[in-house]
């Protein structure tokens, strides 16, 4: 029996885990919950799966679940220490990390330290503090299993394969819903448009993400701490229909590939199951039907984000942490509506150049680097904000 | 250091081996050749690599060897006993078995007995004595390595995991150079039109079993031998360009696929680098400028041959033996001009159909159903033969 916590229940990965929960009822048991502000769905999830303990991302929050009645389950806490207690709670074997942002760094750690396997959803983590998970992992001998698709499929192509038999990792884009548009054309582009991702559904975040390839040069990143490999061994190929998850090609030139339907209930049940695997809950992968694989080379003039990703791991230090803060500001000011498509590279791009980099071997350190990025950030942006159409 | 043994040294697949072994003259030592008909060639390579031993098929052809000087080599026979003997040779502790055709029988379970890995290029050898010859592979503790680019790709995606593991295997197809044409456009096709494969470059023979599916079909068969799997459980889609050489699905509906350029060279090197994998004698495999892949299910009406190999596969016992035989008279005489591309699926429906099932438990029994066979085949030939056109 595989007891998870689950931090970020109620988003997106986090329901699809309590799929994966249901349909192997026999095989999982959830034992503790932690969510953002969703208190209605996060009331209805305690009902449902008993957890011992739940965390809620705000007081308010809070208060508002237990107006709902939800007397079974102890609360404990609210925002980090919340998420920290959830993923630190000895009945849980495997904490899959699904909370957006970079909140769930500390649990991760917590969890890490108390010799939990973690299976990672969220990018943040290791873009944030890779050097710190990673290293934390490796002396604990704890196991990390990468829930998002792309690097799921390398840890299912590598199957236990040494890193020497690696000469490169592929990882596939989907090119999100602006795929083979200019730089010109997307200057006018909405934050509607950008929420409509061709291939995957996910949440609002990742999904602008997906739509400036920075989602995908985070990935690189995450890459390079999950396999050890670095930037240079590792290319990013566009694929718009999202059937061929990542790829990895071997010293001799052969490539190993995972193919799948594009649900992250695959992905979630491989990290649960691993190192076994369970029953299929989907029906399989129709090649035939699918019909037509297609394969292009990243535009990164056009999506700058993906190249600035790459500089940021070349730099390594403090760089990551600098070009996530900076993302995560220009996204949300995207996702208002005053700063334009183009304008959230060039955010990144100048809170880098503003950045001296610097050691992050602790998780003070990128806390630090992030919280001065995020400044920077909103003041850079302040200068490329959009004026209102009033 | 591997010291190979070549049977077939002179085929397309040979010579391949030798530009492996030459890429690897640190790692390949060749002891051991055998070749058919082809004596300058065979001289030539006897003077380079100067083997221990070499055989041809002929007398005759090793008359015409003898006559060009190649003193330094032992002449270790003629035919099957040639093959034995070249397959056998001490020296050797890997044998490609490349030779085309049945003759390689006795020659493989003659190495398998003496404990030497089998590189198996040749379908034949186990579409005939699967049973035979896995047997005796098993008892002895002998691994097979298949160089056949699909279930070369097969043996790549499984690395190791467990039959319980596995859902379905897929083989890939190319379509050969008459995908998608219909049956009647088949009647009037000519061996030439035949023999133009879109993207392998292979013997005569092969080629033309490319181009009815029947390739593909001894190769399910083959499939089921090398990993286990009854028929029901093994799928072919067709692939044009053939890019993705084959495919496993797993139980939990994750697809593992092997993907590189269309050479044989790189398969030959697996089996000769396993299970350590040697750098890389040709440019990788560029996704970006292949472009585009396509799937689609094969056409069982217009080349029914796909249908009667699975046909034979489930009835099992000495079926496969019938379909391979009266598939070889067929081609033969198709090759020849004197029987219609479309009759060689009748040719061997109707051997199939005229054959009484039998148990062929020995090397034995397996030769006795397979001369049976390609006289009741040649007989029902003879009656679809074409007109001459004088």
């Amino acid at each position: 029996m595989r007891r998870i916590a689950i931090l970020g229940s109620t988003g997106s990965i986090g329901r699809s885990a309590l799929a994966v929960a249901d349909a192997h009822a026999d095989r999982v048991a959830v034992v503790a919950l932690a969510a953002g502000e969703n208190a209605a769905l996060l009331g209805a999830q305690i009902a449902r799966y008993k957890p011992r303990v739940a965390a809620m991302a705000s007081g308010a929050a809070l208060d508002r679940l237990k107006q709902n009645g939800t007397s079974s389950v102890i609360f404990a806490g609210t925002g980090r220490e919340g998420l920290v207690a959830v993923a630190s709670h000895p009945d849980a074997d495997l904490v899959l990390c699904a909370s957006s942002g970079t909140d769930g760094l500390e649990a991760v750690l917590a969890a890490i330290e108390r010799g939990k396997t973690i299976a990672l959803a969220n990018k943040e983590v290791l873009v944030m503090a890779g050097g710190v998970v990673t290293e934390a992992a490796a002396r604990k001998g704890v196991a990390i299993l990468p829930v998002d698709s792309e690097h799921n499929a390398i840890h299912q192509c590598l199957h236990g394969r040494g890193r020497s038999e690696v000469r490169r990792l592929v990882l596939t884009a989907s090119g999100g819903p602006f795929r083979g548009r200019s730089a010109s054309d997307l200057q006018v582009v909405s934050a509607d448009e950008a929420l409509k991702h061709p291939t995957w559904r996910m949440g609002r975040k990742i999904t602008i993400d997906s739509a400036t390839l920075m989602n995908k040069g985070l990935e690189v990143i995450e890459a390079h701490w999950l396999f050890g490999v670095g930037g240079d061994r590792i290319d990013v190929v566009i694929h718009p229909q999202s059937v061929v998850h990542s790829m990895v090609e071997l010293t001799d030139g052969s490539i190993i590939a995972q193919l799948g339907v594009t649900d992250m209930r695959l992905p979630i049940q491989y990290a649960f199951s691993y190192p076994e695997r369970w029953p299929a809950l989907l029906p399989p992968l129709d090649l035939a039907r699918a019909g037509r694989l297609d394969f292009e080379v990243p535009d990164t003039r056009a999506f700058p984000c993906l190249r600035l990703a790459y500089r940021a791991l070349d730099a390594a230090r403090s760089l990551p942490v600098v070009l996530n803060a900076a993302n995560e500001i220009a996204v949300a000011l995207f996702l208002e509506g005053r700063l334009a498509f183009t304008a959230i590279p060039h955010v990144i791009e100048r809170t880098m150049a503003a950045h001296r980099p610097a050691e992050v071997a602790t998780l003070g350190a990128v806390r630090g680097v992030d919280r001065l990025a995020r400044e920077q950030a909103q003041e850079i942006a302040r200068g490329l904000e959009l004026k209102s159409e009033v």
